[in-house]
């Protein structure tokens, strides 16, 4: 898993030298910027059948492609935002999501004062239409940014409904829920990983 | 590093228990919870002087607040936001923050059109001001918010301010700013990593 847990931040470091410009990169060069060892770089790499070549280093764009196929970034992701608040919102507004091949299709919310507004192109849809949308739909992702403690109806809902992987924001973990596969973003968890760094210390 | 990165989620843990009226548990009923070994978390939680009770288990208050203290949750944090965009202002605007001791005193943008509006209390200031506001007001932690390509000017003027910590979503790592602490929330890493689990089986 730690290699695969690295694989996105070499897409990422890889994306932003496409960007700037550079074409090619020595596994020293790319160690530097990334700050891991050169030696480890070329061993992940190695892995995935990416080899340097002598004197030349990583073709940067062939690297990355060859990454996006391994994270499978070689087709669009259906996603609906399950929970229209101020975080879904923002999720369904970022550009950067729909560059990479991740298309959000439908905004759901219970609070009727939502539903019906329009954000990023996609009109809130009330909760209770989510069933039929995924049946009509077919949706790879759902991202759960609705209160943890509404959460369990929404899984039941998705997991009966063919969806693959659940992209969740909630205070839950959303564990053993069966095949479906889980990624959480802990937010303050985060946050508080910082403030306990903070304090390190004075312990 | 391994225990504290478990520490948020057993401070989470902890919450949600209390939230239900929870008052004891013994490491057994945690440990089928939390899906960790009751010998691990016996072991984590002995490590930073809390010992559960033969026959009684964890007084849940307790324990939460000792592991508060270790994550430096005893006081308030004062946190300005850089970048008022869709997920500056949905930061700003989460009841969940405040809730654990995080306090939002200022919210700057680039954006003329941003400048002025309200958000949750807070009026968004233009980023000149920003060097000002962090000389006048004491401020522990910046999250940034903005493009990746804005984040340097404002890292630099937040290490010449004093400011102790950056809770980092641009899409850059901002390694290498001294003695400042930084803690990333990468989203698009996140959502790469699920689309990788979801392809997992078909290599």
């Amino acid at each position: 898993m730690s290699v695969v847990k690295r694989l996105p931040r070499y897409y990422r470091y890889l994306g932003g030298l496409l960007e700037r410009g550079v074409t090619r990169i020595s596994s020293k060069e790319l160690s530097k910027l990334m700050d891991i060892t050169a030696s480890q770089i070329r061993q992940d790499l190695n892995n995935f059948g990416c080899f340097g070549q002598q004197g030349y280093g990583y073709n940067v764009e062939m690297l990355k492609d060859e990454i996006a196929k391994i994270l499978g970034l070689t087709r669009v992701y259906k996603l609906v935002i399950i929970g229209a608040g101020n975080l879904g919102q923002a999720l369904a507004s970022n550009g950067r999501f729909a560059r990479r091949g991740f298309e959000f299709t439908g905004l759901f919310d219970i609070d009727p004062a939502l539903v019906g507004k329009e954000v990023h192109g996609l009109k809130i849809m009330h909760i209770d239409q989510l069933e039929s949308f995924l049946t009509e739909n077919k949706t790879d992702i759902a991202v759960f940014t609705l209160p943890g403690g509404n959460a369990q109806h929404a899984v039941d809902t998705v997991l009966s409904s063919g969806v693959k992987g659940i992209w969740n924001f909630t205070n839950l973990d959303l564990n053993g829920t069966g095949d479906i596969k889980i990624q959480s973003v802990h937010l303050t968890d985060s946050l508080i990983t910082l403030t306990y760094m903070l304090n390190e210390k004075n312990l």
